[in-house]
């Protein structure tokens, strides 16, 4: 099973990279790399790198690009999940690596009218994305953006391409088929939260062009939502 | 929000049903039910029923049936997942609230040539899809079966359509591709270990007539492919 490192695009100098300390210590210690071993390092950015290592010290480890690959394990639509930020920091986790092993590309969490107040732990939420990306085989690492009111996330990402999963939407508005009406490329979907999106909030969506798509009777847990508009992304664009 | 509550089919005496204690506290503590309300309450088998309160004592809720319906809530399908049983109990729990949401009819968890040693830990996985099953607003409630070796379980769903998900499958084996080759009934999803099923377990696979399929580029967490393979039978077949 090949292991992924990661390191972000200032970690290189032309076509050599040097692993930051955290990745270091890991190839070292626990995957016991040495000088002359070949590895697989990502740059969170689409950078696929083969690595020749020529140093590996304490904390310390260091070689030549010998091949890459760009986008690599990348699909080709760009998702951004506007989602309402969850209280129980276990299923906001769960949420981000999911939706990062099902190639979500930006997660931009939401403050909503009936939502619960919670914060972001940037840092955490850092580590549990950079994870994902690596177990999952990604090259993109997903934006975390701040928290936004929905009513201004809605504003700031009008355009093609917008979805909005409410109970509300007619029973045709099926995700595989709304799909199938867009390209390829960048999309956005808002998610709310269990409680559901106000109704100043829905008629901003509709205000703003939103099409509406409906995840089936059963109610979903927000989390869950989030992982299924962006699994129905992952079969509808594979 | 509309609450269910949870009753087995031996609850009822004819239209009369009496709920468990541990539901009637929650009904009576935390949702202040009292005698003349009416609440909705689900059999586990697919029976949904609105009852009409008439005793809400300490830890005694009971009442009328005054409409039911059945399969309420329910996929036209029967999606059987067998999965690897997981060693991180989180991640187990995870995939059984999950797939219960969207909609997973059994799980028959599997012991696998590659798996980690793992114990189902009933009492609490139970808890788990009953509660998941509520909050779905589903009235089926998903069969755990005791684990087998993944050869045994070949055997014993082998049949109409067999699914397994694995690394090496065509890269045209999509899911809903596959899919729309199945007719809405049962179906039985194989879904390995994260070091993928041993070349015995794919041998037995293939001899007994199971479809591959994809679930795409990226190496998914075993209980994120549980979760996609689910969500795409609930997209294929709405």
């Amino acid at each position: 099973m090949v292991t992924y490192f990661y390191a972000s695009p200032s970690a290189f100098r032309g076509a050599y990279v040097t692993l930051p300390p955290d990745e270091a210590a890991h190839a070292r210690k626990v995957l016991r790399t040495r000088a002359g071993d070949t590895i697989a390092v990502v740059d969170g950015q689409g950078g696929w790198y083969q690595v020749a290592v020529d140093v590996a010290a304490q904390d310390h480890l260091a070689g030549q690009v010998v091949a890459s690959e760009q986008a690599h394990g990348e699909p080709p639509y760009q998702l951004t999940l506007a989602v309402g930020l969850l209280k129980q920091r276990n299923r906001w986790e769960t949420l981000l690596e999911k939706c990062t092993e099902l190639g979500v590309h930006a997660i931009l969490p939401l403050t909503t009218d009936h939502g619960e107040k919670a914060t972001l732990r940037r840092a955490r939420c850092e580590r549990v994305l950079v994870a994902a990306m690596k177990q999952s085989k990604r090259s993109w690492l997903p934006a975390l953006h701040d928290p936004l009111p929905a009513l201004e996330a809605l504003q700031q990402q009008a355009g093609a391409s917008g979805l909005i999963a409410t109970m509300d939407a007619p029973a045709d508005a099926h995700p595989l088929a709304v799909l199938q009406g867009c390209s390829a490329g960048p999309l956005t979907a808002f998610i709310g939260p269990e409680a559901g999106f106000s109704t100043d909030e829905r008629a901003e969506a509709q205000a703003l062009g939103y099409t509406p798509v409906s995840l089936g009777r059963r109610r979903l847990r927000a989390e869950t939502a989030a992982m299924t508009i962006t699994a129905a992304c992952a079969l509808a664009f594979p």
